[in-house]
């Protein structure tokens, strides 16, 4: 089975990718979107959707998995951000059905990653190097981000119980 | 000159379409689109996509214009206005160019409509059932306000300075 995970953002996209058999997790691939605060707000969402839209036609995922959304950091940021959200969310949409989108809170995502709910970015990220075997943490923070996503649905497999986004 | 205001939200996305000649505005149509909470949210993000992009369709508006987001109300709220905000857009990008979209801040668009930044909810209605000659002020809200931009922007034409969405 793959899984795509996604990391929205206004000027970043981060995208991983893992394949999973129940119990491995290995890497597919991970890398974003970016966009250029020089472009207009509806082009940078334009760039997000079609871009978004690539990714899911070349990997074909099985399921597609978000992080909830909160606000606890900038409320401007918050704004674009959600803005992203939508057009990634709508672009997976798109491409698969409902029962394939997921969404984690960030507890969530820890616990599946690092085994408890308040590890710091830089232990989700090292765990996130360590489960997919890779020589370094993948670069940038965004793309670790949407691999530990992936990871955490994979891992959320294993559960009977799974998070459909309401 | 045919001008779409939009008043996205997730439960109610408001659109109100106006022709102008440069001095007198008239209304043509307006209305809402609706989604419920039982729909998922990704279901409820395709819904709003497809149906402002069926009103572009269907009205070929010249310009398309939206109220600049702010979070002065509650946050969770915001993040749902935010991510249909994302959707909206993405759907007028979609169809028409930049250059063809346009975002006023509320001061802007109680300035134009009612003369004075400060207006309340109900002035603003209340003006925009004048300048448009209706009978009654249109219902819902949304509506009202999606046609309170619109007008926004027909009264802009006749200043040398446009706004539109960076």
């Amino acid at each position: 089975m793959t899984i795509l995970g996604l990391d929205p953002g206004l000027a970043i996209v981060g995208f991983g990718v893992v394949e999973t058999d129940g119990y491995d997790v290995v890497p597919v691939n991970y890398g974003i979107v970016e966009t250029t605060p020089d472009m207009t707000l509806p082009r940078r969402l334009s760039v997000i959707y079609e871009d978004v839209q690539t990714i899911i036609r070349e990997y074909r995922p099985d399921a597609i998995a978000l992080e909830e959304l909160f606000f606890y950091h900038n409320i401007t940021t918050g704004v674009d951000v959600a803005q992203a959200r939508g057009v990634a969310l709508i672009a997976a949409a798109n491409a698969v059905t409902d029962e394939q989108l997921f969404e984690y809170t960030p507890m969530q995502i820890k616990l599946a990653v690092c085994g408890y709910g308040n590890a710091d970015k830089a232990q989700v990220q090292e765990m996130v190097r360590t489960i997919l075997k890779l020589d370094r943490i993948p670069r940038p923070d965004d793309a670790a981000d949407a691999l530990a996503v992936a990871i955490c649905h994979a891992q959320s497999l294993q559960f009977a119980s799974q998070y459909t986004i309401r």
